[in-house]
């Protein structure tokens, strides 16, 4: 998978919260990590709700214990959730994001963000944590799980 | 569209955030744009579970640049996710909220919340910015975008 | 219904948060619940992501005045919003939470939390509130709602 990435274009830091109004068309999570990336974030929560033109989403098949395709709409739809958190693996941040989306007609979809193509915008808070959360690979699942 | 005014009935404020317990009839919009009136908010965020007796859903059609319907439900359903903020326009504050609800099959739909009647109670975090979160019109999609 | 309590693993406490790290198998709303007990948690809102080995929510029926059953899974699911509160009903915590999850074709239901197996992980991010929430049996509903 290729991630284009976009800037962030505009953020206001306050006590213990970030406030991020994200370009009309990005990468959420290209952004999200982009920004984590530039401010160092090793620990941070978010949610969010906006608009995309386009997304792709996946589930963990517990079988494979691979992330597989499970939605990909080339649509506008609302975006109703995007629930997630910024943590650190090998030193680097991760980013880690459930999204939930409306359709024209109200069907509600959702899965693990893997792309998505905000429409016009975007609404991020995001919350940075004083400590770090350190994401290792665990053995069972073959996933990176944060370890306090 | 008319809103029917509902009163705020309890409230607590803390610091960085407030809880509010919403009454047993009342339009959800309508109650947190009161308040944020009230309390002249002029940035917030927010997140909410509860239940509703009917709802009226909505989505941003990117082609004729307007919120047309998508769930309109005069039946009890879980209120699954409320989730939103508060911001000024022209100096007065707007709300901004998208919902998912759960149907009694289970069954999850969502959009743009236009109305809801609460009941029996609808629990919110609303949390303050101490910043001012400012809305303009944004030339391309003609809607109300907040710009920090 | 009968609880299978199942420990909390790893959590470390900060100021106005608390990150938890659920183990792999377990009962989400008994480990809250634990939690609580155990932090004599009187107040806090969470929201969490996470995957789902099985599940069952409900709905409350607005006619019978009882939560019912609406979704039961037995099979891997994403959690894409978990959105909740603690707060305090004579004197014990009790949780309260709502759950969307994304089946591996991207359909999202929902519902009012019953029971769930976490599988591998769910990422909660709790806020505590320095108030006490308590909760009061609501004479029309039933249910008990938080009063302040």
């Amino acid at each position: 998978m290729v991630w284009r990435l976009v800037g962030i274009t505009r953020y206001l830091e306050r006590d213990g919260g970030v406030y991020l109004e994200l370009e009309v068309i990005g990468l959420s999570r290209d952004i999200l990590l982009e920004f984590a990336e530039q401010e160092k974030l090793s620990a941070a929560s978010f949610k969010a709700v906006g608009a995309l033109s386009s997304l792709r989403l996946g589930w963990f098949n517990w079988e494979s214990k691979k992330y597989e395709p499970s939605v990909t709409l080339d649509e506008q739809v609302e975006l109703l959730s995007l629930i997630g958190d910024v943590a650190l693996k090998d030193g680097k941040p991760v980013v880690h994001a459930h999204a939930v989306i409306g359709k024209k007609d109200g069907t509600a979809q959702g899965g693990h963000l893997l792309e998505a193509h905000i429409r016009p915008t975007c609404e991020v808070v995001l919350a940075e944590s004083p400590i770090h959360l350190q994401k290792q690979v665990d053995p069972e699942s073959g996933l990176a799980l944060i370890r306090l």
